[in-house]
C-alpha cells in the first residue's frame, strides 16, 4: 500500500471517530452559497472562508476558472440545491498565470491538431472579471444570483476584492 | 453588503491573522497527490483526508466526475506540479445519483436541441470505476500514475474503497 494512501486512510479513521451530528446534514448548503476556486494545494477554502461541513458548495479546478464544467456545477448548485451567492476566487502565484496554452501544449508534445485550451491567463484581475461576466451573460444564470470576485493572496492568506471592470 | 459576504470577510481576516509560515509554501503539492471529489457542502476533503495547506491538489465539481475540465486539471497537476497519485472520491446521497440528465434538463426547460450532459449516474460504484477507466485510457495520462477509487459516506464520514471492476 502506498505511503500516501496509508496516511489518507488513517486520517479518515480519525476524522470519522468524532463525526457526531455531521451525519444528519442534508445536501442543500445551509448558507446557500458556492465558492469556485483553484485546486492549488495552498488554498483551503473551508479555512480561509470559514466554512463548516454543510455550509457551502466548493468547486475547484486548475485556476478556479469558469469552465463549462464549473458552469454545470454552479447551475446544479443553484437550481437543485438553492445557492444564491457565488464567489469566484483566483489566487496569486497561480500556475495558469505563469504558463501559456502553447507552453503547456509543448509540455505534452501536442501538435497543432490536438491543442487544448488550458484556460491560462495573463492578468489575474482581468481573468476574475472575465469569469464573472461569462456567468452573468450565461442564459441559464438568473440575474438574482449575486456574484463576487476575489483574489486570494498565497503570501498572506487574505482575500482581496476584485471590482467588476469590463476590459 | 450581504450577510454571507460579511461572514466570509470576517472569517478570512481571522484566518490571515495566524497565517505564519504558510506564506512560504510553494505551488507544487508537498505530498504529490491530488483528490477529485464532489462540490457537496458536507464534504471537507482537507478534514476527511487529513490535508494541511500545501499538501495536495483538490479538484471538485458536481459529482466528483472525470469531466474534460477535471482531466485538464489533473493533467496540469501531474505534468506541471508533480502529482503521482490521484484519488477519485464520490459520495453517498449525491444529487447526481438522484436526478437524470433529462430530469435536470426539464428543471431548466431545455428542449432537445439544448440538452446538457449533467454527468448524472445510477450506480455509485460503477460511476467511480467508469471515471477511473476514463483516466487510465486517456492518451495523456501515464501508466505510472496510481489512481484510487473511494466513496465517502455522508452518514459516517468514512471512506470506502471501490475496487476497480469493468462493468
Amino acid at each position: 500500500m502506498s505511503k500516501i494512501l496509508k496516511e489518507v486512510i488513517i486520517s479518515n479513521e480519525e476524522y470519522a471517530k468524532d463525526f457526531n451530528t455531521k451525519g444528519e446534514l442534508q445536501a442543500a448548503p445551509i448558507k446557500k452559497f458556492a465558492i469556485l476556486t483553484c485546486m492549488d494545494a495552498r488554498l483551503d477554502p473551508a479555512k480561509f472562508a470559514g466554512l463548516s461541513e454543510g455550509d457551502a458548495h466548493v468547486i475547484r479546478n486548475a485556476g478556479g476558472r469558469v469552465s463549462d464544467d464549473a458552469i454545470r456545477s454552479l447551475l446544479i448548485s443553484y437550481k437543485l440545491l438553492g445557492t444564491k451567492e457565488w464567489f469566484i476566487i483566483h489566487h496569486t502565484d497561480c500556475g495558469l498565470e505563469k504558463f501559456s496554452n502553447a507552453g503547456i501544449d509543448k509540455e505534452f508534445n501536442l501538435d497543432s491538431k490536438n491543442k487544448i485550451d488550458w484556460l491560462t491567463f495573463n492578468d489575474n484581475e482581468k481573468s476574475v472579471c472575465e469569469d464573472i461576466l461569462k456567468l452573468k451573460k450565461h442564459p441559464l444564470v438568473p440575474d438574482s444570483i449575486k456574484i463576487f470576485g476575489y483574489i486570494y493572496d498565497c503570501k498572506t492568506g487574505k482575500l482581496k476584492n476584485v471590482p467588476l471592470v469590463i476590459f
